[in-house]
């Protein structure tokens, strides 16, 4: 197909003009959702999110097809989806990449079998893990100074896992991290493919990578076998909505479907699947201009950010150190060490005194999206927000406001006991974190931000761990770790 | 705590609350979602939908607490949702009452145990079979010929289930049923009570029963334990949004909750978790004056359709047939057999002729939902249509209209080769419906309407589940069952 062919086909999105036309027959409704239209919203509700929203509240009504067994507009939806990302099949996902990632494991791996997984993955990566009854090892990324956080998965730790477990059944890394950090999958593809199993990324952080060659290389484009992605993070679709590519023949397309009917809800909400069908269009036909806006933004406040004295942010361009081959400039880090205060309390000022949301922070870092939704005058506002708490930082003795600042330098891998689906559904009782100590953990404990499991069940709860925890229930708002669900003895 | 006071924490929607006055702060979103308060949606999506929804399409910042783990808005509107039902506890849920049934049944089955499903069930009930790898045994539901399909489940047939798997570790019935019959949920209770398990309830189809005593009685008040009820389909939840209450310390709620964050998106949507707070104080506050009007609305409709000649209305009132302890009043269940005409045709005529769409149609019956939403001027229509429909049946000649009937009279039970978890990961392949015969099916065939289990994976394809689906087929624009995935041999 020809490059002003695919440019027509991709200018349409077949659920929103579904759901369009639909609006325009004014039918009345004897089905669900049971507000109508509507009708039956409470008033204040509609005040809130206008009536707009509720009349496109729609259901499985005719030429609105079905996501579980899409045959019309949804499946040229998915199908536009698929040839806009270089996939060979997408599917919508009303369930978040949650549901992608567990169904992706799910058809991977039957009961008992082996999957290489990054330790620096999101618990879904273990949800599917439990869902399916495969058995994890960890790939652990490199820790990287300049964001004290994780950074990538080296290609020499994806071989030395493959050489150690010459059964395992797929690989499954997180790139890009929360932070922005690629691993090269090109080189890890390579490496899963020599041994003839699967990919598998959850790119949630890098729906927006296929559509500008400054950023780095999308995971479908590096080679990946199965990819996840959140549209609703760093493009235009609705929070939960999400998709999943396939490519090539690795992974059983009609397993994935299986799965994936097991984890979404068969009322699909329609706001969600249209934003999708609709964020795929915008980037296909625009997104080269749309995120170019977006580079330059991040990119210009990055570097009068750097300008300001106690702000620094750590190169876009540090490739191959600790694992991590590329970065997504449009992720903003800021390192605030030199401010002489955590990343939690600058990120409390931020809010309190500018109403500026990072949506992260770590104890000596924070991390803004800058999107294709954001403008000059947010940047404008935060560099302006940073210029005037340097100035207070400045004027204030160091002795006074340096805090006890730290690195989220997780603890070592611990030892595994039992499975995680053995330990999940084995007898368990509550403990204190003290008491905890050397008994086999058997819930997901993976504190936000950033979601990256301590334990998952199974494994041996150490003292190590035990302090983390400590440190980040002193740390953190909204999660305590007071205590922890052990598998219960006898 | 008295009527009064309970009034006054009932008028509060928390969550609906908290996002109201976030909204007035105007803040800057350097967070997900990318769209950054719709500025970066596509022009034609906020046309249709409005930029009111984007602008609340929040995610867990400050104040707005967190699904997974919640501690401020959530809990709170949680705890006023479980007071408004009577339930000790419950749960908003953002992935359908798909999640909340498979989560109560990984809650009360490890892997192996035993639980009673009625065979009606939804197809999450299987989902969740599958996700625990539990043991179904199934009650058969009663066939009420009114209805051309499934009642309840009878008192008797949960007896001898009991009777026969005395190691079940719960009963899972769905009540009210897609045609709104109720089993004798109380009955039942106390039989799975007197076992010391629990008695699961799907009421997708009932979360209203609880706010009108016209209405049969609802699963908690029945004394069920762990209950799922859609909010979207009979009240003003948007659609994917739902709920789960759970009533006395049968359910370990920490499991459920433990399963529930497998099984839901950790970006939950704060559309549809809103709507489910403002649902629930609109009923707990107005709910008997709004579905009091419902209720009138539905029995006056039904009257004026009795009237025409060929239509037919099953009476609410014939209940203990069939195992139906009780019909729900509100849902319009018309036979159209008089008519010469099949539920599909009359469904198809209603849609282009008059605009009205149904919930469903089968071969002799259509069902319509009347809810809150619903307005005396839709009813009057569908009595219009009905009576112009009977009239232009009236002059065509019988034997030029009739169609061949059937009645959804489903396949015998057949014989289990595996468990369902087994045969799901088995190895697969596809044959044609008539090659699969005596072969073990490996997915859940469940076609839509009403998505109820006509085979499950591990048990036998056998003749009479093929003629089924191939009636099926013949009978449904959507799906159709040319293929089935059986387990491979060897």
């Amino acid at each position: 197909m020809g490059d002003d062919t695919e440019a027509i086909a991709q200018s349409h999105a077949p659920l929103f003009e579904a759901v369009r036309k639909h609006l325009e027959r004014e039918a009345i409704s004897f089905h669900t959702p049971g507000h109508k239209y509507g009708r039956g919203i409470d008033r204040e509700l509609l005040d809130i999110l206008g009536d707009r929203a509720f009349r496109a509240d729609l259901t499985e009504l005719p030429n609105l097809d079905n996501l579980h067994a899409p045959e019309g507009a949804i499946h040229e939806a998915q199908d536009l989806l698929a040839r806009a990302y270089g996939a060979d099949r997408s599917w919508f996902l009303v369930n978040g990449s949650t549901c992608g990632i567990e169904a992706l494991v799910m058809a991977v791996c039957n009961p008992g079998d082996r999957i290489l997984v990054a330790r620096n993955c999101h618990k879904s990566a273990i949800a599917g893990v439990i869902l399916s009854g495969a058995i994890p090892a960890y790939i652990e990324p490199e820790f990287d100074e300049a964001l004290g956080f994780a950074g990538g998965v080296s290609v020499n730790s994806v071989r030395s896992a493959l050489d150690r477990y010459p059964d395992a059944r797929g690989v499954l890394l997180v790139s890009p991290t929360y932070f922005g950090a690629c691993s090269d999958l090109e080189a890890i593809a390579d490496l899963a493919h020599a041994r003839n199993i699967p990919l598998l990324v959850d790119e949630a952080w890098g729906a927006h990578l296929a559509f500008h060659h400054e950023l780095p290389d999308s995971a479908i484009a590096s080679g990946a076998d199965g990819v996840v992605q959140s549209t609703h993070k760093m493009l235009a679709g609705m929070t939960q909505a999400s998709v999943l590519h396939v490519r090539g023949n690795r992974i059983d397309c009609d397993r994935l479907s299986n799965a994936l009917q097991l984890l979404q809800s068969t009322s699909p909400n329609y706001l969600l699947m249209m934003s999708l069908d609709v964020a795929r269009r915008q980037m296909a036909l625009h997104g080269g201009r749309l995120l170019e806006k977006a580079i330059a933004l991040a990119d210009d406040t990055r570097k009068r950010s750097n300008a300001i004295a106690g702000i620094s942010c750590p190169s876009v361009e540090r490739a191959d150190t600790s694992g991590s081959h590329d970065f997504d400039r449009t992720r903003l880090i800021v390192d605030v060490e030199g401010l002489g205060r955590s990343g939690f309390a600058v990120d409390d000022w931020l809010d309190e005194r500018f109403g500026v949301l990072s949506e992260m922070a770590t104890p000596s870092h924070l991390v803004f999206l800058v999107t294709i939704g954001s403008s000059q005058d947010d940047c404008d506002r935060l560099v302006e927000a940073f210029t005037v708490l340097s100035q207070e930082c400045a004027k204030q003795s160091v002795s006074n406001s340096v805090e006890q600042l730290q690195v989220l330098r997780w603890p070592p891998l611990p030892p595994a006991r039992m499975h995680p689906r053995e330990a999940l559904f084995a007898r368990q009782r509550s403990l204190s974190l003290d008491e905890a100590r050397g008994e086999t953990c058997a819930e997901i404990v993976a504190p936000y931000p950033p979601g990256i499991p301590i334990l998952v069940p199974g494994e041996v709860v150490t003292s190590e761990a035990i302090a983390y925890l400590q440190s980040v229930t002193r740390h953190l708002d909204g999660e305590s770790w007071q205590t922890l669900k052990v598998v219960a003895h006898g």
